[in-house]
């Protein structure tokens, strides 16, 4: 068998592959991969990799699967933070004296398997996801995929590098001060840090319980996304902060939309991310943000509070039954044990009056900040060294959380994005932020602001040689919730492409189908009243004189029906239209008095609005005089 | 002068006297008042009453508003829990040491005398509001309104004797753990505890600051719902856990709402409150609740964690300054201080295990309790003697906490309402729950169940004589935000009194009109099809052959008309309408092919639906054979 190379595969590679080639092949890929990676000492990336036996365990059930040919992720390898539960892997929180066997999988790897995905190893990490530079280890020190001089970024290192080598496509972090953004800046990868309790955290080991999040690593958007769509799963009854997403979450923003930028930045002596972060600032302004620089104070005082505050008690809650088992010395990362061990000081007194501050910092923040779809800051300020960071090691850490420590004490969604490469050769990434349950919008935002900012057409994926069309396309969008929608037909200047179609951007509305009318309808052109805009008029009426026009159907979510009504003026209406199928949904209807105006043209024999206007513009073309 | 008795009077008996009489007059029936009234030691409900110059000064602020007759609350006296500050009289929190002289109002008390009301003073209360007693203070027991060997309840004890002797129609106290509610159920008044942060906790010593509520007593829910309109304001600005009310917050619950009762309910012995209680759960059922029994004890267990857990540690942060000064014992409650001082014993780590606990345990009531309005529940199970109290003061505070203290750690909204009298003469009194924001609703809820329960026709006010018809009716709501509503005219079977109108109910519409079409309409009976409901169809004309045509104009929340527009079936259908003011507002309109229809009959003459309906129902009546 020819030996095969899958760097730098996206999960559409993978399947590809999988689809032309027989099942033993598609194993013996798979194996080859395995057999070509190492643990620690070995490489630091990763803790363990999993057996010949585990895998082929894996690759059975799934091939058990009457519908395994289906599933999005057949056969696509995984990497998973050594936090997280694989069963038949240790966990270990990269300490070895904290391994153990656990019987079943986090709920986010279960989800993962039952779609398809073959976990091949577990990854190194700052010691119990505590540290954002990665070099918190007794399993060793994950470098940046660039460069073996610079850091990888933490706490989800190893999980980070394997991505960006391109050995895995979709990689699973935690975050909850920024450990999954981190080294997505320092590897040149897509890093979600989705909505506080989308992913379910069970089955993880705990840093800060209230704020931890599941992460996402991934070279394009659309692989992060697809891992969103199977892991954003209610677990009510086994994570207490679980929240389902809404039934209609929001899917974009408008093309109007306002960013907010930081007034100040420090970068700490560096130029190379600054120049970068200003071209990302000037790429959102081209794709049609109003870009707003702001105080973010409030924000920074919140961050602050991460560390100096009684959050790290939660760290302690978690390790202290660890601790008190006197674990190896050589099992404990110094700086990571002084930390946790910090959390044992503080009282609850003050675990309430920081919960006040807070509280108090969120009411400005609201204030400030609730006019803006998004916010765009550097994803980290530096791209440390491992000597910068052994000579400071708390001190690199705490600046590079400068930007994302605040993220989860203000229950933002994050998606931290690759922006290009410095002189250095290394990489630089900014993120977004938003608004909880945003999560499927920043996706949408990132991808419109890789068109604007790749502008040459290609992005190259984390560290390998592999590029990417620029758009990175979306996947569609898991259907709405029909039950919580009004399905509305449109017929006129709501069509895809005329000039009303954003007021059904606006609310939020997804595209079903474009079926047309049952054959009992005729439309009419209404006469320009007052505004510019052309519309149509449908009037239902007896079969014999009736025809079909073509339609557009949408889902428009129940609580913004009100804001899309508001915008229809007479002779207008939302009524009730009968399609072809026999079903009936609502839909555009006319005033007799609109289509018996003086003026009003019968345009029916176009069979729709869409070809009426084709016409009209041939026509206008065809009566154009040469020069 | 003739003195004249205002023992019992509401707020409008009050309003009533001022609109009547000149302003010195007024004057001095306030003056008289609290002249009346005594301080702790003689009368320990006051631990301060306002001076005649404090009293002069503001009745002179008041007059010199321009716009004075119209306040809600002119000249009305009111009485205010001793750890609220007003400026002019000390703060206390009933402790002699603790005394401070605020320099200015509680943001709360701005508000009321901003609308007219006129402080007369401070009143008695647990200590640093610890305690659901009312004894537990060194300015003297308050003794309940019906009973001086029974307590007050508390810790709000001075404010709801003060207002249930008929001293003052409306009183402010606190709560935290059921202190604006337990007293309510000993003194025969309306307790309302408002969702947390609708009311500014800004200028009060705080017990619980993430918990604590303001709260209202007052005698009737007419002056509840007043407070509350005047009171429910955003202060983001000084209160970090304020929230504004969402624009449109549910008024009422539909008619076929579901009530939850717990299963099982501990009495400790008593026999009294357990009937009464009972009977109060029938007269829900009566009024076409679907009433269910639940296992209540998730909420329970919540219950026990509020003095079980590190919340206490809230109290010790505010008042750990305090006791570091040594103040001296006789000041000093002994129960309350050993309460209090326990918060010091929390630490960080407890702390986020039990708001951990406390998340479990929610998700938990979400699983049980989401399909439920609202919950009915015991006030409080006990009307303790001083004799019980003085030999069990933990204990049956305690008892007596078990309905409220889970309250404000799920986020509720509380109504505590008297349900009736004892075969003793003590009143007892229960308590509907709902989800936050839904305290409008809840007010709603109250008055149908008085209407249902007090079927004689009248509800003594507080131990007062007084008497109040039964619905103590509610004022009309403040107009809800058109800006967050789509105004829609009605025609037919949604007006008020006619078969669909409990559709603008479940959308929670305001009305706001009842104006005519201009004078371009016809209306026609739509011939009956299918459904057995009769409808009109709305057609725009020429002027000349039009009619003008009664509507009703309702304001129905935008998030709401999705709901809404899915109920109205072809031909009929939502756009826009003229109405003889000329303003356009959304309303119902009818396909051509509907009012062309065989059966259908112009109507217009009639000038509207209710017109031609009423006629239909004459001429059945006048066609009627007699016996």
């Amino acid at each position: 068998m020819a030996v095969i190379d899958t760097t730098g595969w996206t999960t559409s590679q993978w399947i590809k592959y999988h689809s032309e080639h027989d099942p033993e092949e598609s194993f013996q890929l798979l194996s080859a991969l395995v057999s070509s990676q190492k643990t620690a000492p070995e490489d630091p990336v990763w803790i363990s990799l999993v057996s010949e036996d585990d895998l082929l365990h894996q690759w059975k059930i799934l091939q058990s699967k009457s519908d395994k040919f289906q599933l999005p992720l057949y056969g696509v390898p995984i990497a998973v933070k050594d936090n997280i539960d694989v069963k038949g892997l240790p966990t270990t929180g990269a300490c070895p004296s904290f391994k153990y066997s656990p019987q079943s999988d986090a709920t986010i790897v279960s989800l993962l398997r039952d779609q398809g995905a073959i976990v091949i190893g577990k990854t190194n990490m700052d010691q119990f996801a505590t540290g954002l530079v990665g070099t918190r280890s007794p399993y060793g020190k994950p470098t940046s995929a660039f460069s073996d001089k610079h850091v990888s970024g933490g706490s989800s290192s190893g999980s980070a590098v394997v991505v960006a080598k391109g050995i895995v496509p979709i990689s699973l972090g935690t975050d909850t001060a920024g450990s999954g953004r981190v080294p997505a800046h320092i590897n040149n990868l897509i890093g979600l840090k989705p909505t506080k309790g989308v992913f379910s955290c069970h089955g993880i080991v705990p840093a800060c319980k209230s704020l931890d999040c599941p992460s996402i690593f991934s070279l394009t958007l659309s692989d992060a996304q697809l891992a969103f769509n199977i892991m954003a799963q209610p677990d009510l009854a086994q994570d207490e902060y679980s929240r389902p997403m809404p039934s209609n979450p929001k899917k974009y923003f408008s093309s109007a939309l306002k960013i907010a930028i930081p007034q100040d930045i420090p970068w700490f002596g560096d130029s190379e991310n600054k120049k970068i972060y200003t071209a990302a600032v000037e790429s959102a302004s081209k794709l049609g943000a109003e870009v707003v620089a702001l105080d973010f104070s409030p924000l920074l005082d919140l961050a602050k509070c991460l560390y100096e505050g009684p959050w790290v008690s939660e760290r302690w809650e978690s390790m202290k039954d660890f601790y008190s088992t006197n674990p190896d010395n050589k099992d404990l990362d110094p700086t990571v044990t002084s930390i946790i061990k910090g959390g044992e000081k503080f009282d609850a007194a003050t675990t309430f009056r920081f919960e006040y501050k807070r509280n108090a910092i969120l009411q400005k923040v609201k204030a400030s900040f609730s006019d803006f779809d998004a916010l765009l800051v550097p994803t980290a300020p530096l791209n440390p060294t491992l000597e910068e960071v052994e000579k400071e090691p708390v001190l690199v850490n705490s600046r590079q959380g400068v930007w994302t420590n605040f993220v989860n004490l203000a229950d933002m969604s994050a998606l931290a994005v690759p922006a290009g490469f410095r002189s250095d050769g290394l990489p630089c990434g900014v993120t977004f932020l938003s608004a909880k349950f945003n999560d499927y919008a920043l996706l949408d935002l990132a991808n419109r602001f890789f068109k604007v900012h790749y502008h040459e057409g290609v992005r190259r994926l984390g560290a390998t040689n592999a590029e990417n069309g620029i758009g990175d396309e979306l996947l569609p969008l898991p259907k709405p919730n029909l039950d919580d929608c009004v399905k509305l037909a449109v017929v006129g200047a709501h069509l895809k492409g005329f000039p009303l179609h954003w007021q059904l951007i606006k609310c939020n509305a997804t595209y079903l189908a474009s079926p047309k009318t049952a054959k009992s309808y005729r439309l009419y052109a209404l006469p320009l009243k007052g505004g510019p805009i052309a519309k149509p008029g449908l009037r239902r009426v007896d079969a014999d004189i009736g025809e079909q026009i073509q339609l557009e159907v949408y889902a428009i979510p129940k609580e913004h029906f009100g804001t899309f009504i508001s915008l229809v003026p007479e002779p207008l209406g939302i009524g009730s239209v009968e399609l072809e199928s026999g079903e009936w949904v609502k839909s555009f209807i006319c005033e007799e008095i609109g289509y018996k105006a003086k003026g009003t043209e019968d345009i029916t024999s176009f069979g729709g609005w869409k070809n009426y206007q084709d016409s009209l513009k041939k026509h206008a073309e065809s009566q154009k005089k040469p020069f």
